[in-house]
């Protein structure tokens, strides 16, 4: 048998008390979830955190210890409370420096639009011995710093800087998923959910009940990173709904 | 001057593969955090964990013991993938029991739908020493054990288990917000906002930029526990905003 594939992880942290006030709705978690499927990456956990260094910090170097990669959204605009670049340069043991290149980008970027001011230049700062992650809407760019990518509070902004680091980040064998829609309680198929995850070990079903129609419904999710596998895990838990007469919905419902 | 006014905290554990593979988009965060403010408790935290017992044990051990509550949502339905409550039980060192009280309304509520079947049935099981949270919707109730929280993962069953805890909860002074609105760029106005709130220090004020109408603009929202403060904060942001020719907008944009 060949030995299993080696599966690359990554965590997010999620800055920002907007997000925990429930001002803003956070659009990033299932941003950044889809962007690293199709990277080969795992999202194994996120953390939503104050604006507050050492909430930043706890968070940061717990999580880039035990994943590949690190990724952050929010805290790196002009403001006076726009603290990720600090906190992350603490977390890492490095002192902050204004980034040449990021000045000679905000530079271009204001030379239109009023000039460089303090406030400005605050978003050329990096922690020391970073790369910078483009950002093709308003200049102020992402930070690389080791495995930790920092990026942008604003959703349309952070979509633009996981464009430019697609296919950047060496990942893994992506896990493939298919879904199946049922009309049916999910209580009524557990076991035959249970019992199908276990003839196939490589594959993981998740069940996701809803009422839609005045009816109980559920999509049933099944993941694996092998096509094989996950194909016959898929016809084996269709046979099996239509064995309980309930036919089961390609794609889902 | 009287004593800082006690601030009750929470802590959020969201928990569900579906979350961190990107396939649903959490609506809990941003209702539990809405609500949470209401009932005067702040949100200090969030983790979003996969459906594995470590992984939920440790974020449950490490945000309950520093909040006075602690939330979760997600995997307390009928099927395998459903380990909260067998992993909550692990986190408080207690056994897990079929609670009599919340088999008694299963037994009701699929009286008429099938009855109660073991799959079913896993749905009354608690931690021992468990009370249980009204589900108005389908039977199976939410739990409470200790300052730990357990509901549902469907948003709008997840609101009906905050509706029936609504009052129930301990907390402190509600955080009082005002908002203010502004055609400007952030980095315009960044020494205003840092000036301002070191004037006013029992306020905070958050700075979100965003883009409409091909223009720039931010929302100003100031926070505080205390009504007058909130008031004379928001009255010198708008004066200091009038003074640099870009008027406020009450209620923000």
């Amino acid at each position: 048998m060949a030995s299993a594939p080696r599966i690359y992880s990554a965590a997010l942290v999620v800055i920002g008390d907007e997000i925990l006030s429930g001002r803003t709705h956070d659009k990033n978690i299932a941003q950044v979830a889809t962007w690293l499927q199709v990277q080969g990456i795992r999202l194994k956990e996120v953390r939503v955190v104050a604006d507050e260094v050492d909430a930043i910090v706890e968070a940061v170097n717990t999580l880039r210890a035990r994943n590949d990669y690190l990724f952050t959204t929010g805290g790196i605009g002009p403001t006076h409370d726009d603290i990720t670049v600090d906190a992350i340069a603490e977390a890492l043991g490095v002192p902050v420096i204004v980034h040449p290149e990021a000045r000679a980008i905000l530079e271009g970027y204001y030379d239109t639009r009023g000039g460089l001011s303090d406030a400005r230049l605050r978003m050329a700062r990096t922690p020391e011995g970073a790369t910078l992650i483009p950002n093709r809407y308003t200049g102020a760019p992402g930070i690389r710093c080791e495995n930790v990518f920092i990026m942008a509070g604003v959703p349309s902004i952070t979509a633009g800087m996981l464009d430019a680091l697609s296919g950047q980040l060496e990942g893994g064998a992506p896990l493939l998923s298919e879904t199946i829609g049922c009309w049916v309680g999910e209580s009524e198929v557990a076991d035959l959910l249970r019992e199908t995850e276990k003839e196939f070990d490589t594959c993981q079903i998740g069940s996701y009940p809803f009422w839609a129609e005045g009816k109980t419904g559920a999509n049933f999710v099944i993941r694996s990173v092998n096509a094989a596998d996950l194909a016959a895990c898929t016809r084996a838990l269709v046979r099996g709904l239509e064995a309980l007469n309930k036919p089961a919905i390609a794609g889902g419902i």
